[in-house]
């Protein structure tokens, strides 16, 4: 029986298995992988503390740093968490582990273009994130393809930094908050590429070209760039946790001020909750608050259940 | 005219100007001195992917950090600020410096015991958060000297990883949530000290012993231990923004789930907010999300005002 089990293998799951095994606790973190999100990310520059670090690295590092306070890691993925009148049962890999409480970290997976190229090519020059990676792109030329404001604060970021930024679209135009749409209408190093579709990302070691389909002529054309930031959005996989805990519509985890969701016991962390910035530092700030949070939680059970003596037992010093 | 005007030097400070200079915005941290908080530490154990750091050490490295972005620093005490109509006003040392948004990351400090060798023996043996710094006196004797389930909660927490914990009182038994009381009633290696104040800190290089007062009695006695926690509170001078911004009954800055304060442009991170855990990894997540609130809120600005020119007036890839 384990006070916690985290399900993730990224900043947040580690960062939780950090703080709750500094507490005392019995902790398994059970994780398909480790890295999560950072893997996406060939370089962060922006977890404070550390200038310059590998996605995976990182996190290799906060587990090192977790399993130093005891906590014990299971590379599986979990298909199914019960709750039972003592805690929970999480089932991975058709094995079950049991636990008094859990706590949800296991990310979400960005929403990629689905062409061939882009996945070879993740992590170099092909970034899911612009506050992460677009000052890596400092005086080069880049593109974002996306959608919604989320794509249309990437192109203002990049053109902070890049030399060029091509914005593409499958429209005429970009579309999305109009001070955002009309921001970037100012910037002078922004192109729009408008009826436009990708349909390989190319590259040997490195992103080297897009080949792109235009749409209103239905003719073929190369785009020369450093950088392609693909913006569409998160997908989250929390199906096996949707009759446990409360989801929003984007199939995030609804969690209050301490991380806890509506499932008393269970706690989530990262990318997989329903705030709204996504970023290293925040995951970890948010693992650290539902670990404190989980251990105060089983500091009341504790208390609840099964304790009879009294203060007046312990002996006064002599 | 600054984009940001961070108050404070500690990591939340710091983590802010990284953020927010990371995103191109103009930044100046103001602060009274560097370190904040975490100068009250020896060694940081459970800050991610720094298996231990000085709190000092850690601050300045998120600091320069800062500044490859580009963010300035100024030390001196911010005494006022003023909202005016294009943004506000801060007032340190008589200067005045205006900026369209503020970051309030100035902190608390821990209340402390006010007797001799205290200030002495800060982060050598006196501590004022068993959260951070417990784990480091594994295997000897510290004492806690503290009022309420914060207090409790240092003490179920110590006698974790101490050979011996001594729970000082003044009065004959510990008060606070019965669930705690009763959890520390069972741990074996609590003794409590009942009728008792403490009148001096008594160490060298490192603490050595405590000079207690015996108020039952009136008799004095010496307790040789290795590590005190402090466990009184904090105390935040938000006096300065009471005018400005939310505050509760604690002279917490209340924020949103976005860091906001209840005055548009004004954000808070890190210990000086409403947020029930104070821990480094937690201000560094809490800043972060508030400099990307800020970057976002002043996108929004310069959308609302003055621009004018549209997506079509950009011209198509040749």
């Amino acid at each position: 029986m384990y006070d916690v089990i985290i399900v993730g293998g990224g900043v947040a799951a580690f960062t939780a298995a950090l703080f709750t095994g500094r507490r005392g606790l019995k902790v398994l973190v059970i994780g398909k992988d480790i890295g999560g999100q950072a893997n996406y990310t060939d370089t962060i520059e922006n977890f404070p503390g550390l200038p310059a670090v590998g996605g995976y690295e990182l996190v290799s590092s906060i587990r090192s740093q977790a399993e130093k306070w005891g906590s014990e890691y299971l590379e599986a993925e979990v298909t199914r968490i019960k709750s039972t009148e003592t805690g929970f049962v999480v089932t991975a890999y058709g094995s079950q582990y049991k636990s008094k409480t859990v706590i949800l970290a296991f990310g979400k997976t960005p929403r990629d273009l689905g062409v061939p190229g882009e996945d070879e090519l993740k992590g170099r020059g092909v970034s899911f994130c612009a506050t992460c990676d677009a000052p890596l792109y400092k005086g080069k030329t880049v593109a974002v393809a996306g959608v919604g404001d989320v794509s249309l604060d990437a192109i203002l970021l990049c053109s902070k930094y890049s030399k060029k930024v091509y914005a593409l679209s499958k429209t005429d135009r970009l579309q999305g908050h109009p001070g955002l749409v009309k921001a970037i209408s100012r910037k002078t190093n922004v192109e729009l590429v408008p009826f436009i579709q990708i349909q390989e990302v190319v590259g040997t070691t490195q992103l080297e070209k897009l080949k792109l389909h235009d749409l209103a002529t239905g003719q073929q054309r190369d785009l020369p760039i450093h950088g392609l930031f693909v913006e569409l959005g998160y997908v989250v996989n929390a199906d096996f946790v949707k009759d446990l805990v409360q989801l929003d519509d984007q199939s995030q985890i609804v969690v209050g001020a301490d991380q806890s969701t509506n499932m008393p016991g269970i706690f989530a962390a990262g990318d997989v909750t329903n705030r709204h910035y996504k970023q290293a530092a925040i995951s970890a700030g948010e693992a650290a608050t539902a670990a404190l949070a989980c251990y105060d939680y089983l500091a009341r059970l504790e208390g609840r259940f099964g304790l009879t003596s009294d203060w007046t037992q312990i002996k006064r010093v002599k």
